[in-house]
């Protein structure tokens, strides 16, 4: 569940999310790793908020795995902090979907993400174009901000 | 990878890992979440030692989910720290392989674990009986204390 | 966030969640032990939920490790559900807390824990008892239900 | 525990390890997240193999947290693979430590990773220069490929 904001951009998804002790490490911070999952549930729910549920995609012979992943990070997290990630998406949908994240605690952006995935057909294992639908809709919503 | 050992009560596996950063919490200690892969990573070399490979078994159709978990946790392991898991088998094996498992620090027990699983065929679902070959051989190398 | 449902035998604290990627494994289920974290966070928003902040607790010298952790699985969850976890207190709070847990889809009980976490002085590391209003807290509000 | 060697570039570090089923996930892959881990434990390593112990360095004052972490994932790693870590160092140590990570199972390169580290001072929370010992045996060794 969260939110579209309306940016002078373009719209931006907001995730809510809470700090969980799992996520800390021994530097009492959020570990590095971490964001990858932080990540992936703020873009499943960004789809589900514009009417896409990603398991019925799977289901469906549409996989979406990642593959590029770069994390910047400028300030630690810590445990039992309530994060935002805003989410939108870098360029129109082809065989790619390249999103810019940003992890944010109230106005402070703590780590800054850029994720690539790549549509493939679940029974051939290859790439594919982005379904229509949902590059349309992503686009119509102003989430694509080229 | 690991090794045998003979005790007094029968033969135990012992499984070397070395603390990661990763597993860690804000506590300075390892999550306490954390043991369920140190336990599943002892009992797939367990196995692979004694010349079953997990997952060759599954491909030929005999999964192996846990059904119980139980951890007493004693003393709290560091960050960097190289342990030992410990593991035999509690009782012969039925539709299910009983495991008692410790986690140690040279000669201090960490942990202490209970898992019990359940073979289950990989196209009915449903439980079955422990393959022949494994009963035999866990029973033979003198790893089942019952 | 969750929320408080009376029941005959007293109150239980419900929270949501939705299943991730990253705590589901091969099985097409989620992992054994992503369950840790799922009743960590459950209990860390049982705490707030009755006026106790647990991050607070730690500033202020009460640090509440686990020493038990007992799963019992009965069904498998799957990827994107969104499931409740149902916890109560088990007996009254001495220098233990206990907690039985329930992980639920709907009316389904996917997998029974029962978690043990010991009240520590932060500065001496040693047991202690819980602290007075938290006691008579969790006792006035009916979530203990010995 | 790893092995260096010689390349015509200079000296690359080896780690192997082990996918664990924790690791994998629905898709029947390693989670992209994992990776995180994977390469912390190799350059853990690589350190340790070359003299310097990363939880020691900790305990003089030295911390070391990543500040921008790069993932290509080219190829999916399976469920109980033996997979090696290549890691050698890109440049010539400052306040920074930036590595280059290619994950392996024999001649494939799987994962291509970027990390860049910092080297913090414990106390004051502040950037520092590399330990001079450091930056000298690692462009001894050979690990310095600038």
């Amino acid at each position: 569940m969260g939110m579209f904001i309306a940016t002078v951009a373009g719209q931006v998804h907001v995730h809510d999310l809470r700090v969980r002790y799992a996520d800390t490490d021994r530097m009492d911070m959020v570990y590095h790793g971490a964001y990858a999952a932080y990540l992936e549930a703020a873009r499943v729910e960004m789809l589900r908020d514009a009417g896409f549920v990603y398991a019925q995609m799977e289901r469906e012979g549409t996989l979406l795995p990642v593959v590029q992943l770069e994390l910047t990070y400028k300030k630690p997290a810590r445990y039992d902090e309530e994060l935002e990630v805003h989410t939108h998406i870098v360029q129109p949908l082809t065989s790619k979907l390249e999103l810019h994240c940003e992890v944010r605690r109230g106005e402070d952006i703590l780590v800054v993400g850029r994720v690539v995935l790549v549509f493939v057909d679940g029974s051939s294992g290859r790439p594919k174009r982005a379904p229509e639908t949902l590059s349309q809709t992503m686009s119509e919503m102003g989430l694509v901000w080229s």
